[in-house]
């Protein structure tokens, strides 16, 4: 029988986005399960880390937004053909993750000295990453491994809408491969229908 | 023929540890090139996101360690038997990029004032992430994930001597299942052998 799949994550794209984009891709049985405040403080001490977003498959749970993005992409045909391809799609998927913990570990630092330092390099150090993303993207033929669409490519347009919100503008202007790509996967039938429908939040 | 590998990395532990030890596991063909400050000075600006670990495969160089460690582990036969042991072994693998992220970046801030309140909370933090890795390990029979040795325990174990260095005491002491999982793992036959030959620096 198809498995069943429950994500459990707040009301925001951000790390929750990538799985739910995977889900819709393979036309998965999932819920969307939405946490606002209230919820959340309630439900914390009951997650394995303390954290979300996590998956209910079958009425097991799983945590860590990359772990489960990269199972879910074995499931619905979103992996690499072999394994060179798998380490080429966990590059990039890895230095997303370098590139959003800029953002982030800027919008959340709590010291304001420490917020104000990062604030003065945080412009080039997003443009370092964008850089080298519109570069990987034109050498692979208009996504991040090989030319064709991969979850690496999911992961990280899924949740940019989050990461512009909380740096306060659309970053890939001047980018056009990427939003290229942007354009490209977000017009995917099945996430395109996801997306028509999704909570209209502004983050 | 079989692929011959060069790891490039400093003269520590830290994240090249994981590959260095998967790379022994296997006794596949590799070459361990150490950098000291001046080397990396005239190198960083040809590796791909001018950071290190990078490994280089038959001429071709890759970076993000945990990417590498993935691919390697799929070759040195410490994956998973199936889809939901890696997203098992994923899992495990993003806890631990969590928790070394709480103790580097108390480390490495460079802002007094944050650094000092990172301080104040950093012991409890420590102890929540040993607390669910020693439930972890005593929950899947003294490993990781389901009672076996995977490339989990080795991306653990490999970098520790690194991070209680910078930590400043053996953090695992009080954790016996995780003290036992170390000796484990370095215990096993081509690790140890690594191990005895390794540069004998303090991290």
């Amino acid at each position: 029988m198809a498995p069943k799949y429950k994500l459990h994550y707040f009301d925001v794209t951000a790390l929750g986005e990538p799985i739910r984009f995977l889900l819709s891709y393979g036309n998965l049985d999932w819920e969307d399960i939405r946490y606002d405040d209230a919820k959340w403080a309630e439900s914390k001490s009951k997650m394995p880390f303390g954290q979300m977003p996590v998956l209910d498959i079958d009425g097991k749970i799983y945590a860590q937004s990359t772990a489960i993005s990269r199972y879910l992409a074995k499931q619905v045909g979103l992996s690499g053909k072999d394994d060179l391809e798998n380490l080429q799609i966990d590059q990039a998927v890895d230095l997303f993750h370098d590139f959003r913990q800029k953002i982030g570990g800027w919008f959340y630092d709590p010291i304001p000295e420490s917020k104000a330092a990062k604030e003065k390099d945080l412009k080039d150090q997003v443009t370092f990453y964008l850089k080298k993303f519109e570069q990987i993207v034109k050498d692979n033929n208009g996504f991040l491994v090989n030319g064709k669409l991969t979850w690496a490519d999911v992961y990280f347009v899924a949740p940019l809408k989050y990461f512009k919100f909380i740096y306060g503008s659309d970053f890939t202007e001047g980018y056009p491969a990427l939003q290229e790509l942007v354009k490209k996967v977000e017009a995917t039938p099945a996430i395109a229908s996801y997306i028509a429908k999704r909570p209209a939040g502004d983050r």
